[in-house]
């Protein structure tokens, strides 16, 4: 088993995130995405999709999505549980979890990708070129400073952001929080549930990873 | 149990296909999208996203995300298994039904709510208004016309877009499909694969739901 890694993209750290947490310890490959040996042909012989995290399976076979390599590792490794236990935790966290994702981590990449000097035609992941929308950099910002205030009132009431325990959503929404940072965004300091809640999720041995 | 509803909206249709596959009947509540009904302060009370579907259970919990409803039937009535039936099966069904959700419904969601006359200030759904971007209207229908091109290679290496069997992937596929006629674009003729797909799931009974 390999995984397909970058020490410094958000993407592959929700993954590791998830190994972490559950004490799973692969074997995992840096592709060096800042020099674009995404683009070069052994990687796309790899994924069509020139990003990582890949999780490549003893068989060969490969997965290429974040909550798909999560899903397998839960599945064949079920403790601690990070997609919940009871059929309600479980339909909680992933809706939570599409939220953080969808709201956060995706709002942050459109900031980040469509004004970003270095990634001109690089606003959108994967194998096409698609020109930066400046427009589209400042609706996400405003997105981001919602996905912050929604936060804080989820973490008003349950310790974490899908439930009483800590889950998958929780990856998703730290590692979103610190993505903003690339762009310079930080949740104020006025919202103390969700800064009470970072400390805690940063602070796990994880968090790291 | 409720299932708060739009007959013509295609976000719960996706959780009334799902519904139908499993053969669950659960009573319906239709919300008036068309008038508005979302923003009024009765439906503001049943959830603050003013989206459906939602789920409501039988203690009065809510679910408001399609693919958290989906996960709890999916659990409560495990057969037909429409998230996949092994480890592998259910990580690759989460991570194809992801990729669908991103560069086919989203994107079809987005290049008609910015480009629709009824939606100015409606880009998003949610409570938030956010003013049109023409620019990402046309970039996401260059992004659909890629969805089309990779489901129709998909589809030429499996029955059903994420293996073997139908799975929620296609749903979230087909109703990708159906939605994007809304914008006038279809699969091109010499798409065969996807046509012939498109034929399958949608001649099964639960695409009338």
């Amino acid at each position: 088993m390999l995984l397909y890694d970058c020490r410094t993209a958000p993407s592959p750290r929700r993954v590791r995130i998830f190994l972490a947490e559950k004490a799973i310890e692969i074997p995992l490959r840096e592709v060096d995405l800042r020099h674009g040996e995404q683009f070069g042909s052994e990687f796309r012989a790899i994924t069509e999709d020139v990003t990582v995290p890949v999780l490549e399976l003893d068989d060969g076979q490969r997965l290429c999505d974040i909550i798909g390599i999560c899903r397998y590792f839960e599945e064949v490794h079920p403790q601690p549980a990070l997609f919940g236990s009871t059929p309600l935790e479980r339909a909680l966290i992933d809706g939570v979890q599409r939220w953080c994702d969808r709201e956060g981590f995706y709002a942050v990449m459109d900031a980040f990708r469509n004004s970003t000097p270095g990634l001109k035609n690089r606003a959108l992941p994967g194998p096409a070129d698609y020109p930066q929308l400046a427009a589209l950099a400042e609706r996400s910002r405003s997105r981001i400073e919602r996905f912050f205030e929604r936060l804080d009132a989820m973490l008003g009431r349950s310790a974490y952001v899908a439930g009483p325990r800590f889950s998958i959503a929780d990856i998703t929404a730290m590692v979103s929080v610190d993505f903003a940072g690339w762009i310079k965004m930080t949740p104020a300091a006025e919202q103390t549930r969700l800064h009470r809640w970072l400390q805690a999720v940063r602070s796990r041995p994880s968090a790291a990873a």
